[in-house]
């Protein structure tokens, strides 16, 4: 491809709405341009690049017999309606009326088509397993669309479906999933990390996500030395051992005038009532919050969750636990209604189905037996020392809902956990019956009765993809491909106007092209050599030849984008060179 | 690929909703899938058609240049805006809100994008000639989606645009397309012809349909023995000689009661005052005919239309003449406004801006000077005869409205016009400084003085193409593709279910495919040599081969899917048969 044809115009200046750097390259390189917030084109150097994901993609995918379909993007309701995702989607969906006034949707996913396709088509245990997947623009009305390609309104995905009457099944197919994956993500070039995204507390399915680790990303995830990795949400606590009641002190209400906080309370305890090895802190006491869940039925139900006061309650890590319920607060009102709840002072004295409020007590994993704690004791000003969890009280179970901190102890056991941040590129999810049930999805089994089929779910973000490579790999010129995405393999450059130079440059360009190498060639004629290598740097392809003085004694320079490394090459071995 | 993993099932019955073969053929055969009205799925054979069409349009635009690139489907308002096509497009529009309430649409085509975006990054007369193309997904909320994928409401497309300082340029870059599509849809095999497709009356630039020829077809066009070919609205009559007014009778008022139709004219006429050589026919009346246009501006002018009263004013026709104005109804309020006019009985008398009512008034081209007419005396029960035009009447210019008849003359003369239907498949169209203009599209030209860009704009049904192909090529058994987008270049069916047979039939696979031969492998155990032959003439590979009895003499048999010939090849030979 000659440079003076191509449609590309690289810009100096960061886009003005560019916070990251994938998206400040992509567009200044010319791979993509913004049309409206979260909606990009793709130029045709971005478009190289989107395919080569593709293809890797679609290799891994046949790899594990996937079979690739191409459903519409524009759906009818109905199907959505049934599962509830119409509704549940909230403002993400984009949402439509056609002339007639049917109500029709953007897919934000296809489960509901897959399934119904699998019903339409299959009668029989004899069909399956199946695994159908697509690779198709997705549409999300994102709050916050952001990052250019990294998180849009209209996006790329790969999504595929399996299909299986047994539970075996669904594991060998996610598993099958898990591993096509991983060669996915290992060939695009980018640090991810693989990490459980469903604690399984309220009886989900496995799931796991790949995330880019990515400073600039919105997932934080902890990761263990020995190789653990979670999604906040699915940390599991490390639960302490219980410990003997013998020889505890007996609790003791104090009197703790003014102090409805953490802070306050342990200030007012080393004042008051010091200790002597070490000084009172937020992790011996605590703390009670209040709040209020909605349940999907519309009723709702308070919940009182126990945690040392050291620790927030981490809002998505509680979403988790709680869903279907979502979260609302405990207002002044619902106080009112429970005059045994001093607030500030609130211990489980009156927490728990079994005490003065009724109201459920959940604590945290770390409140085992025998640990002894500083509390409400539900009294305008006054707290309990030494009330010691399953002498003193007991709750109505346990939780994970308090925020993950770097340095708690990794649930492998291998030392203290790390926080970091990163962005999802790929899920995949055991659905298991809920969307064959919802829609009707059965087959006939080996002795012909109607079995219900598992399913699995498995996204990649493609497009999403594309800006990951960049966010993991790209240096202060520019961009820095990775060979098997990169737009061309050799980014051949003119470096000057003498006409024995172009003569030259498009024999090797020629005897390049013919060795299979995909060469992006500045022909330019009145460019610059310091325009022309700018531009190479930023667009970022992985080897650059430059054409130059050398020449006239049968030498070009190669260079390599991402070491810098230059070597002069005799033109005669040139593409063994570049093709060894 | 093996058929047994293949997500395909075969169908016995054609769907309900099926009028037309590629629509039957291709649900039945498993190619695509409804979803909802207008809108398919493509299952793994459809999809694999689909990648062979849009690699042929690939080749095809490449080689002409073409640069590719990819623009979202969902877009902002505001440049449909600017050229007044957020209006426009009226209910084929799919509308719609994002969570912020802006407003949005899904793209049936993107003039203005590719507009917009040249004006993003090109400002200089050498940043041209340049050709974009994408292929894409577009949106039409059709009135009657039909055909299943011939006529959908989401199908995909290639559209380009070419972009150039000077007309010469714009005229190279569309007769270069012209060619490209030549040559496209040469090599999809299907029958079409290429079509006049505006007339040029309302001062239009050029633009050619290249039409499938389909009996289903939407769009009637008619041709000519020499080779010409027009859509109907473009069809331009052939005008006769005029003829001297020396020796023509006098133009004389009859009384002619209840004649207003030209049915009861033409019998009145042949009763009271019948010709000595031939009756008088339909052909001999001037019939005149009023309409109420409907200015863009909402201001509204009354037109009458006078032509040969045994033809009717065809809608789309005239609906091209007076574009951007709408025809209304001239309804008995307007008839009230205007007393001179004698409905069922008008005539040239009364009409022109020069006279009594001063409504405009075009005739037909056939109204030539010297021309002799039975029209309407603008009394109620009484018709002129032998009025003359040129001599006794003028009318303000002329206007083609009316039907265009099988048996015309050809405008080239080489012999009478032919009808026939077809559906527009490609569509090529200078588009002008019209977008340039409305979204501020200049570059600098050599002189440093800005000028407005002149665009091209040129489609091809992608999706439609497929149907169009399989509509073109089927027979009673099924779909007969042609070589160049068949799914599979080979489909071979294992005849018989002794285990010899499929150990053979693996090796003649392998060996076919490390040939580079696509193989559908009927590899399916427990099936019926006849339901496999089925499912092989309905799926409708080119080649099919059958690995039978004669495997044990090292024969199969080859079997040509469009002219059923058979013939017996040895196994050792087959790799070169097919190669052939």
């Amino acid at each position: 491809m000659r440079m003076s044809q191509l449609f590309l115009r690289t810009l100096r200046d960061d886009p003005a709405d560019a916070e990251v750097p994938s998206h400040k390259l992509l567009v200044r390189a010319g791979y993509v341009r913004r049309v409206a917030p979260g909606i990009y084109s793709w130029l045709p150097l971005g478009l190289r690049v989107l395919a080569k994901v593709e293809a890797i993609v679609r290799e891994e995918m046949a790899a594990i017999g996937g079979q690739e379909v191409r459903f519409p993007a524009l759906l009818p309701r109905d199907p959505y309606e049934a599962t509830d995702r119409w509704t549940e989607y909230g403002d993400n969906l984009f949402r439509l009326k056609d002339r007639r006034g049917n109500d029709m949707l953007l897919g934000p996913t296809h489960e509901e088509m897959f399934t119904l396709l699998v019903k339409d088509l299959f009668g029989s245990y004899k069909d399956l397993p199946a695994v159908l997947y697509q690779i198709q623009t997705k549409y999300r009305d994102e709050a916050r669309p952001r990052a250019g390609i990294l998180r849009g309104r209209e996006f790329i995905m790969k999504d595929s479906y399996s299909f299986d009457v047994t539970d075996e099944g669904l594991e060998q197919a996610y598993q099958a999933h898990r591993a096509a994956y991983i060669r996915i993500f290992d060939r695009l070039g980018f640090d991810y990390v693989i990490v459980k995204a469903d604690s399984g507390a309220m009886g989900g399915s496995a799931s796991d996500e790949f995330l880019a680790v990515l400073e600039t990303g919105e997932d934080t995830f902890v990761r263990s030395p020995g190789g653990y990795a979670a999604n906040v949400e699915a940390v599991t606590t490390v639960v302490p051992d219980a410990i003997a009641f013998d020889g505890l002190p007996a609790a003791h209400a104090e009197q703790t005038p003014d102090t409805p906080t953490i802070e306050t309370l342990v200030a007012h305890a080393n004042a008051a009532f010091p200790r002597d090895d070490r000084p009172w802190t937020g992790a011996d006491t605590l703390k009670n919050v209040l709040i209020m869940l909605r349940h999907p039925d519309g009723s709702t139900e308070p919940l009182a969750i126990g945690l040392p006061g050291d620790r927030e309650v981490d809002a998505k890590r509680l979403e988790v636990q709680v869903s279907p319920a979502e979260v609302e607060p405990f207002g002044e009102e619902d106080f009112a209604r429970y005059p045994d709840l001093a607030k500030g002072y609130i211990g489980p004295g009156v927490l728990g189905t079994e005490n003065a409020t009724g109201i459920r007590y959940l604590t945290d994993p770390r409140v085992v037996d025998g640990t002894s704690w500083i509390t409400g004791a539900d009294v305008h000003g006054s707290h309990v020392f030494d009330l010691v969890a399953g002498r003193d009280f007991t709750s109505d179970g346990t939780i994970e809902a308090a925020e993950v901190r770097a340095g708690d102890p990794a649930p492998d056991g291998s030392g203290p956990l790390e926080l970091a941040r990163g962005m999802e590129m790929g899920h995949i999810f055991q659905l298991g019956r809920k969307y064959a049930e919802r829609l009707g999805l059965q087959v006939l089994d080996e002795n012909g009765k109607l079995v219900t089929v598992t399913m699995g779910s498995y996204g990649v973000g493609v497009s999403r993809a594309v800006a990951a490579v960049v966010e993991g790999s790209y240096d202060e010129l520019g961009i820095v491909w990775p060979k098997e995405v990169a737009p061309f393999d050799v980014h051949l450059v003119v470096a000057g106007k003498a006409p024995e130079l172009f003569e030259g440059a498009d024999g090797i360009v020629a005897d390049l092209e013919a060795a299979g190498l995909d060469v992006l060639y500045d022909d330019r004629p009145k460019m610059s050599p310091g325009v022309k290598f700018k531009d190479a740097e930023l667009i970022g392809v992985p080897t650059i030849v430059v054409v130059g003085k050398g020449l006239a004694d049968g030498v070009v320079e190669v260079k390599d984008r991402a070491t810098g490394e230059r070597r002069d090459v005799a033109v005669a071995d040139l593409v063994a060179t570049l093709t060894a």
